[in-house]
């Protein structure tokens, strides 16, 4: 099967030992995996666009001037993570427009809009902050300029690290008429339904804290106990409060973690006088994300002995895909024969941002036990192949005009250059 | 005063903007720190021996043949620390011993040894693991080949980084015939009571454990909360676990504490796959330690979700100081009309390592508010001069051989060489 050569070999760049990769955005492993694209849309007769934030289009023109069809998701990864997340949407689009592209030049297919499979720069986040960074930009929430002199920890910043794996593209983005994505689930709900096709109808509420808890650095072997100002046991409380929230709702009603933590001066025999940590709280609810925010406060007004500073609490509010796509996914599922159901997106994707300007679709495959963010993700070859057939069905609904084209005012505003 | 000038011109080498140091064993500042010092036994017609561990002697022979009393402490520092720690230690003993053989010289000191003013190698363990390293290898507990090879956590081997410095010395050790050393309390005692002098009679009893926390990473915003095994939240449990043990016990008998403490992958949106920590524990009291060992590793036991491995446990146990040498220590404060009083030290020095071959002075002078290991940390001009006068009225009865003689077989051990 073509498909699943090409994801063996787009998964062989930054492979690590466990099976999984490591290719964090504008690394040299990341380069080598858009590379590997760029010449696919070569061999394949897509034109490769690559805009000032990195973001990379495979483009075919049918109806000259018209916007496109975008479909895609992103190539970069958590520091050790599997390989399907984001990569997998990526090569599910360039193999769609691939395939419609045929179908256009065959003459099955009557193209009102042009298409274009797209590898969003950053969505991960977890060397440049913030994430969904180039989707961020195409959409125009963020300012292309400001971006590229955000800097990862070693002080590179984006505009180096573009040029250094030379993406730092100049080429206009092209304009957008619609939006569709494929990506793994990352939860359980699919494979334990035994479902092959996931439709998003909305995100999750989000919100995210930065903290610092601020001690009184000391000696750990000479200074008491009651004089003791110790950032660690300060933000070990906040660890253990913001798990304990959890607890006051129903089972998987709110999602509470904290996955970055840095201790100073982090010495053995130091008390900690710092740390430094991310808070994540995600409900679908978002009742009870504001209860969880106003718990987590008080239960931060409670830790003693440190100062507790919340820095930055930003929220991601839950917003809805629009229903003409997830009813266009439904038709296209039904009409394949695959088994489907409406559902939540917990994880932020870049297709969150999209909707924000233009008709989007959001299709999930099943990820065994839900396991995602670690190199033991895993989707079985027939659902991957099932979801490009589902992606493919899709997109060609959207080319020929099934959604987007009744609302030319929208459009207007789709257009956006990233320089 | 000459000791007060010295002090500052010393204490601007790695000085951090918040009036501390900045010198970890063998970087460039701790370097230039060393070389001052060299250049001061040169002024000061002291010959510098440099062992193949990078302890370093200012040594004068005044009886040919006999063996040192050595008298020092250490420059290296933790990462933001304060600057007293160690390095007023060896400005005194560079200080006491010049005074020394000057009286010496002009024979109004008769001595029985020689004299040599030590500065030991890496005492803070931050940089290169474990602590106490130069001295350890003086008395034989380690081997310096091995220690050599350890490397820091950039892979820099402690024989290449005091290499870089110029400090990786060819010249045996001085055989020694006791010890003295003289530091500050780290520890609000002496302040309190108001009194000069502290003589120590005997170190605490500690246990140090390295443990790591094994989760499994997986995506904050789409792992439901059941199917987590988040090593952060196991490893903050551990954190307060600790500090928890120290209400079993009557207030000041037991230190717990956790300095170092790293965060796997730490990314903003994963939940932690593994945290590697530093636990400490300390006492007056061996049973103490041992209940709180006992109630830790049950505590550890409780610790669900994840698994918690204790990659090494080391118990370093609560020893004398010779009785002679306090008592010593006791008739000179006496004679000089210094307060004083017996204590304990909390804290481990190189002294601990060297009266395990040989009778061993340890003196304290007072620390404001008991701050160490801090950019805060102050002891006031009059009791770093008073702790140069007790250091040298205290070594001048060493070197007499007031102690020391009585025990020849004791020498016989007493001769290492560091290569």
């Amino acid at each position: 099967m073509t498909f699943l050569d090409d994801f063996a070999t787009m998964s062989s760049f930054g492979a690590t030992a466990a099976g999984g990769v490591d290719r964090e955005a504008a690394t040299a492993d990341d380069g080598r995996t858009r590379r590997f694209l760029a010449d696919w849309f070569d061999r394949h007769g897509l034109t490769t666009i690559v805009d000032a934030i990195g973001n990379m289009y495979g483009s075919v023109e049918f109806v000259p001037g018209a916007p496109y069809v975008l479909v895609g998701s992103h190539l970069d990864s958590q520091p050790t993570a599997g390989k399907y997340d984001g990569a997998y949407g990526v090569l599910a689009a360039a193999h769609a427009v691939h395939h419609l592209k045929e179908h256009v030049e065959r003459g099955s297919l009557t193209p009102q809009f042009n298409l274009a499979a797209v590898n969003w720069f950053n969505e991960e986040g977890s060397r440049f902050s913030p994430s969904l960074m180039g989707s961020g930009v195409f959409i125009g929430k963020f300012d292309a300029d400001e971006i590229l002199k955000v800097t990862d920890r070693a002080g590179i910043s984006v505009r180096d690290a573009l040029s250094d794996i030379g993406f730092h593209g100049i080429d206009p983005a092209p304009e957008a008429v619609s939006y569709a994505e494929i990506h793994i689930e990352q939860g359980p709900i699919l494979e334990k339904e035994g479902l092959r096709i996931g439709i998003v109808t909305a995100n999750w509420a989000a919100r995210k804290y930065s903290i610092t808890v601020h001690g009184e650095q000391s000696h750990t072997g000479a200074t008491h106990m009651a004089l003791r100002h110790d950032a660690l046991v300060g933000a070990s409380r906040i660890v253990l409060a913001a798990r304990e929230l959890t607890r006051n709702f129903d089972d998987g009603l709110l999602l509470a973690s904290v996955g970055q933590f840095d201790v100073e001066p982090n010495s053995p025999i130091v008390v900690p006088s710092k740390v430094t940590m991310a808070v994540d709280l995600r409900s679908s609810d978002p009742d009870v994300l504001e209860q969880a925010h106003e718990m987590l406060l008080a239960a931060i007004d409670e830790v003693t002995e440190v100062n507790v500073s919340i820095d930055t609490s930003s929220l991601r509010p839950s917003t809805s895909y629009q229903l003409e796509g997830v009813e266009l996914a439904e038709e296209a599922a039904k009409d394949l024969g695959l088994s489907h159901r409406r559902m939540l997106t917990m994880a932020g994707h870049d297709s969150v941002n999209l909707k924000d300007i233009v008709p989007t679709v959001m299709l999930f495959v099943p990820s065994v036990d839900g396991i995602s963010h670690s190199e033991k993700e895993l989707t079985r070859d027939e659902d991957l192949l099932a979801g490009v057939k589902m992606l493919t069905e899709t997109v060609a609904r959207m080319v020929r005009g099934d959604i987007g084209a009744a609302h030319p005012a929208e459009f207007a505003n789709a257009s956006h250059t990233s320089s």
